[in-house]
């Protein structure tokens, strides 16, 4: 078993691995328990509508599913796998004003045993994530779901 | 009736209405008929598995459909509409390893004509458009569907 990996490795990870992820103003907020949120400020991702755009916001949520099953997969010791996003929904219920903040709370436990198991016995595996993204009063501007496929 | 919107209109707007496109280097293609195509480099999209992000290849795929719709608005004379996402699906069928070039063709006309029809009427419509992502060997590499509102 490793540690859980700080928000510092994290957004290091991010800008490097993602290097996109640095003109976007993507910002690793932290750990609040087992949630994870990241950040994206309005200016650099402003839209016609003076709002945050609908790529990165999706970008934002496919980022927040990946690096929490990254920092899960680091704390269980699995570091030889590629995760990349399969396919995905997201809806957008509200627009985003200004900092756009998602949060990853990961799969139920019953789910992630599952596909820790399915990952160490075949080398292949997949886990669904949603993520939300909250607009400034708490409600939810954006609902994502991917399905990440973790392979050797 | 207007004309077309032509490629390089389409390339200002995009890069001033959405800034981020031009850290992404997204590039308008043109037209082949009703077939719009915009592209995107690898480089400054590139992802953990030198592959291109799949974030980013959502935001060329959600673009492609707004620009399509965007350019038939205007051939139709409607200038007076906000035109945003409201909810789409991705999936990955293959990675990118070089440029990826997404592909529009706009919905069946009669989907149009009821789009068009009912804007005009209520001032509120929606419209569902599909775009490909090619990989360099023409294969699908991404298949977006995503709808979209038009509102006064």
């Amino acid at each position: 078993m490793g540690m859980r990996l700080d928000s510092q490795h994290l957004q290091e990870l991010l800008n490097e691995e993602i290097p996109i992820t640095e003109a976007m103003g993507l910002k690793v907020l932290g750990w609040e328990g087992d949630h994870l949120r990241l950040q994206l400020p309005l200016e650099p991702n402003i839209n016609h509508a003076n709002t945050v755009f609908g790529g990165s916001l999706y970008s934002l949520a496919v980022l927040a599913g990946w690096s929490w099953i990254h920092a899960r997969l680091h704390k269980v010791g699995i570091q030889d796998g590629h995760l990349v996003i399969h396919d995905s929904r997201i809806a957008y219920p509200l627009p985003v004003y200004g900092k756009a903040i998602a949060v990853c709370v990961g799969p139920d436990d019953s789910v992630w045993e599952k596909f820790e198991r399915t990952y160490r016995r075949r080398g292949l595996a997949r886990v669904a994530v949603t993520v939300r993204v909250l607009a400034s009063d708490g409600r939810d501007a954006v609902r994502f779901e991917g399905e990440y496929v973790l392979h050797r």
